[in-house]
């Protein structure tokens, strides 16, 4: 049962003084009846002292304990599926199919930080015993602030990838829910709430706190006691944050990860042979509305012929789709905005719409492209510009020009092989992740996974926010110097108790030492 | 020859319109005769253009590469040992054991550096075959700005460890050279230079920048080129330089090693029974005349009986020690007026200090230390305070109310167990070292080490700024998906031709695939 309320330290709280807001279906724009509260100074104080009174003791639990929340969580999740799916269809638009999968990938996300609880690699254990005795690992860095994304009100929000890699950490975790999905996330929130009592863990490790305003994260933020922060959103609320933090006292980790333009470049002889390009780019571009981070809104083509109107090729197929409206009408009309601006910049060769599909493909040439940088702002939403290069060269300008990305893809044959390489080296200082195949808009979770990339598009491009290495986010090494072996934690102990695998004097080894 | 000249990618630049400074010798107070010449907005300029232009070379660089450049600085180094060991001691007044010793430590730093470009972990090569094929390596950053460190002229200096970890992660490096000890910083930085020359590295990579005022680091910091900064020193110096980073419209990280009180924590039981540690006490103190960052600051003792004086004990080995003057008569004073400013604070319980010895060790009671939290403030120097616990609980109080360190030592007897074991629980969130048995200066180069700790102790506390992890200061990770196997890479190329040891599906192999 959806309640509205905020969960506090394990209490969910009715507050008659609080301000109240209600989600909205954005296919019908009614709204859904519920009012949800936003959480009050005195709730987050509470949830903050909380979360660190149970910091110690959470910190200090074991792997394997940890381990057991998290499969917790995944029944509980399980438990409450339907109604979870039914609500997230009702606040975001999103189709049942995208619902059902997005559960999917939150259970098997949370599947693999258990996974990795169970191998222990993420303790990064170095022991070094000539000289001064010394070992060090991981260990968490504190209470760590989660703030759900509007475009996947699953993966990316109350028990998405920041959530649960903190919890894998040992760090209590206060979501600030997104208000778009505010019943969803409440629904989760109770899924997690129901885990931290069956484990018995402290309840301050969890909180879930509600509001539209910006008030309830900017206090947060700005808590002395809360120690990091994971965002996925815009650039500038993930940016408005960053600042935050950085204004305290003691300044704190964000990692916000805050989008980018995922420029696709199609090499000369890709783009003569290749005629698929055309439709999986269309549905790379629509996929979701448009709304993932990795959407492809940049193709830069290499058509000295200029033979190629590949705008015009991806329009044939977005043109007749039928895809759902954004999450939320705040987020499309500043979509529909941001198109109308393109239109009236009077610099697009051509930009190509139907009246039944809200996807947008546009075309320019890549000297109007250089001279103009706010056509390589973001457009979040179904939209694409392609950029129409005469040679390589301007290529390799247009690939100079740009800021980081999350990702960027350089499709290309065989015999583009020369260019392919000059240009790789250049997009490598521009991207965390960089893709030769297929689109962009795929995210896979595993330990090889790269997602954030160089500012703008995330605010620190050595970590990642998707796949199990999401967690050293949450983690930072302690050395023990000379520590007597019943007072160092199982992990360095001489007998090493859990079995992993550890450098020792420069060598890996599951062996006692 | 000491020129005084600046090194602006490869050339020494003699400018007219320079300002100039000399150093000065601590003992004589005499400045040393050369003018050394502040850098200029067009130097600067220059040399952060050649750095960022020279990036992708040497970012392509080879580890073999790398490691024989390291070798040819050492050999360098070497050629010009008197001459850097000559103007070290004028410079700094330290004495010639220990110009010798930190030359040591300076090519044994680096050699780890070689031995890790053999041995390519910090690479961290995870390949995922099964779905998209992804593999993830770490990458350099980009152009690095190091600025020297005034109590350390050679290890934390020019040739120091925050420049071989970042020539070693393949970034170019601009060190401001610190005003203290201009002339050894240049006579390092000449044997950097030939280094590049002999090894035909692009000689952007590295250059070399005067100045006494704060412009120089300041537009260094501030030029949008520059991807990261390391800097071990004062707080306030290293939080202005945090500060103006991330004041940038693109934040970069600073790596700021801010200093710390080192807290020892002497138990009942070994406070009874073990009658050296005084003496070693003593020594760690005026140790480099107490101008090391995990100088003991702050030793709290547990002593229900009230029967032990340690400060009088440790002040009887200080007074009549013979230790130099401090490295700048800037940071003698500044020295001279916190000891002043404590003596007049009325708090203290006593305060000893010899006629002969600049060392002063104070008592006070727990209490008023907890009442007072300026107590808890660095003094930079040889100097103790002496925390008189009377209960366990206190000590604890006293723990649970310190800010982040560098280090903290628990000193126990094998009876003090039950409550090293609580101790231990509190302090292990306020340290990146925890020490349990003799004195906190000295610190190991080894990758278990751990140098650097949560704030106000340094700005990151996930990474170290000694061992070779310092490395991953400089780093990024970026994954390929499905990337043909010639345009890969070494490291992650099917056939391994590094020979490196690899996570493939989860297993660390040297296998092929």
């Amino acid at each position: 049962m959806i309640t509205g309320k905020n969960l506090v330290a394990g209490n969910w709280e009715h507050s008659e003084s609080s301000a109240v807001f209600q989600t909205v279906n954005p296919k019908t724009k009614t709204a859904l009846g519920i009012n949800h509260q936003e959480a009050t100074t005195i709730q987050i104080e509470t949830a903050v002292q909380a979360a660190a009174s149970s910091f110690e003791v959470f910190a200090e639990s074991s792997f394997e304990d940890r381990a057991i929340f998290l499969k917790t969580i995944q029944e509980e999740l399980q438990q409450q599926k339907s109604e979870i799916l039914s609500s997230y269809q009702e606040e975001s638009a999103l189709p049942e199919g995208r619902a059902e999968g997005e559960f999917q990938r939150t259970i098997s996300q949370i599947q693999s930080f258990i996974e990795l609880m169970d191998n222990g690699s993420f303790s990064e254990v170095k022991i070094h015993t000539q000289g001064p005795d010394l070992r060090k690992m991981n260990f968490p860095l504190g209470p760590i602030v989660v703030f759900g994304a509007s475009n996947f009100p699953l993966a990316f929000s109350t028990a998405g990838g920041d959530t649960i890699s903190a919890f894998a950490a040992g760090c209590p975790v206060i979501v600030k829910a997104h208000p778009f999905h505010a019943a969803t996330s409440e629904l989760v929130a109770q899924a997690i709430a129901k885990a931290v009592a069956k484990c018995r863990l402290p309840l301050g490790i969890f909180s879930h706190l509600g509001g539209q305003s910006h008030d309830v994260g900017g206090q947060l933020v700005s808590h002395p006691l809360i120690k990091g922060v994971g965002f996925t959103g815009s650039y500038s609320g993930g940016k408005a944050l960053y600042d935050l933090a950085q204004k305290r006292e003691e300044p704190i980790p964000v990692f916000a990860e805050m989008g980018s333009i995922n420029p696709v470049f199609i090499l000369e002889n890709k783009l003569k042979s290749d005629y698929s390009l055309a439709e999986s780019l269309a549905q790379s571009i629509t996929l979701g509305t448009g709304q993932f981070c990795t959407n492809p809104g940049l193709i830069v083509i290499c058509d000295p012929s200029g033979a190629h109107d590949l705008a015009v090729e991806i329009s044939k197929h977005t043109a007749s789709m039928n895809i759902p409206p954004m999450v939320h009408d705040s987020i499309q009309n500043k979509y529909d905005k941001q198109i109308v601006d393109f239109k009236s910049s009077g610099l697009l060769k051509s930009m190509h719409h139907s009246s039944t599909c809200s996807a947008v493909i546009g075309s320019v040439g890549a000297q109007d492209f250089l001279n103009n940088k706010n056509l390589s702002e973001e457009v979040f939403g179904p939209f694409t510009l392609v950029v129409n290069c005469n040679s390589a060269d301007q290529m390799l300008a247009v690939a100079s020009a740009l800021e980081g990305q999350l990702t960027v893809s350089i499709l290309g044959d065989p015999s583009d092989k020369g260019i392919a390489k000059v240009l790789l080296s250049k997009l490598r200082t521009k991207a965390g992740r960089i893709l030769f195949e297929g689109v962009p808009t795929g995210v896979a979770v595993t330990d090889a996974m790269q997602h954030g990339g160089p500012f703008p598009a995330s605010s620190d491009s050595r970590f990642t926010s998707v796949g199990t290495d999401a967690i050293y986010r949450w983690l930072r090494p302690v050395a023990y110097q000379d520590c007597p072996d019943n007072l160092l934690p199982d992990a360095l102990k001489n007998k090493n108790p859990l079995g992993l695998q550890r450098n020792v004097n420069g060598k890996i080894t599951g062996s006692e030492i």
